[in-house]
């Protein structure tokens, strides 16, 4: 997947993300983080614990989709002027292989920006001592809204 | 949505259910459970705290899109004979309203069961002392695949 | 899959709806009418011919993909204020079984409206002398946009 | 989207694809065409014509989608061993921008092709004498079949 250049409308569009972050409670339980900011392009990485397991030992689909979520949200939030917010409209992850052990990590890029929609994909890997595979492919809608005045 | 009626045919299909979850440690992480078991028919609830929300105070979209997961899975897995596991293909979900405090409660049901392909639907809904709101609505593809021997 | 009420802002809806359909070359093309308009629900229809079939005599996804399209974008089109237009942002369809002969008929249905985003389902149905089969789902968000002044 | 290299089950898979293509009564109706064929990558085309358009003089969604389709499904059919038939199960379609005059190009890769699922992408390409836009992008599951002995 290429990237795509963008001019980001909020040229602090890193200390907006960085502040969001702070109060990133669930991408805390989660141990995300968020590994690369450019505009319109986002990284996020989890190191893989039995605490992101399902039954059989597999990395569990929820945290694919979470994952996919967050590196294509902020790699739209990335391009949007300030006072603006990033909302999911439709989140679709296909399932390509099971993940296990090492690194889970999303390189999500804004496809389209529109006035209001923005289109997402992702890749999703998993990296282990073997290599990267592409485990999940991520597709979005995502929406700006204006944020209420704080 | 309107129940199906389908019929096991792994009789037994609670108690291989309860078995698995022993071993679900993201659903623990995410202090998910399973509220109730029908043949095709799976409700997932969590009690809605801050470990589960976003930057803006609202329920995380993964946390959305797992629930789905969890609910349609198993689902789509109360109709398999015994021996037999259940993978997401695809799963879709559509962000309708945001979520915030009280339940988070996704309702699984199985649309189609083929001989490989479980075509599942949900509605996650959000229930507060105001009511009852759906908040997104689920689409999957599962696959039935045979587990390994243990 | 149960019908909403909705209360249309164009009370008109069903004069605009006709006059758009005078210039609806592909519709025609496909012989594809509707066959029911209400405020949030409409649904479509073709008799099925050999020209609607794929190379196993089934009927072509992309007809089943196009009244899909049809019923949810008409459905959610029957809900703006005048002067406005709608356009299909996101279009999910789940195959389920094959159709054959007699009628393929899709009922559209709004789920949610929102300012901008409508978001609809569709049951597409194979309707022959042995009965009705639910052959595919379809889902989608669309799009109201601002229709340039003629 | 970059090309991936496949080697073929079926070395005769053009043939096998020439031969289903002279009963595609639903792609004749719409003058589609394949433009080129290779191990799990498709072309197809269309000269966009006036029966091609909804009520604005663009480029109807279902044709969008049923190019999308036949690109993706071919790709997927052109892996498979002889006597095997492929059938869509899942179909997403995202539209970015309307298309309107010249051609309308769908270029379907396959992104993983498994035992029995075929995850398949496609960009739709609107080619001008102004240049190529990316008018869409398609996204699908496709699942191969045992075809009945003739």
């Amino acid at each position: 997947m290429s990237k795509q250049l963008f001019i980001p409308k909020n040229k602090d569009f890193r200390l907006v993300i960085d502040s969001k972050l702070e109060r990133q409670f669930f991408m805390n339980l989660l141990k995300m983080r968020l590994t690369e900011i450019e505009p319109g392009y986002v990284t996020a990485q989890v190191d893989i614990e039995q605490i992101h397991e399902q039954q059989n030992g597999f990395v569990h689909g929820g945290l694919t989709a979470t994952i996919a979520d967050v590196a294509m949200g902020f790699a739209a939030f990335s391009l949007v002027e300030a006072g603006k917010g990033m909302v999911t409209s439709k989140l679709d992850i296909a399932y390509l292989k099971p993940a296990k052990n090492g690194k889970l990590i999303a390189k999500g890029s804004v496809i389209k920006a529109g006035n209001l929609l923005y289109y997402c994909e992702a890749d999703i890997l998993n990296v282990t001592s073997d290599g990267e595979t592409l485990v999940a492919r991520g597709y979005a809608t995502m929406c700006s809204i204006d944020l209420p005045k704080e």
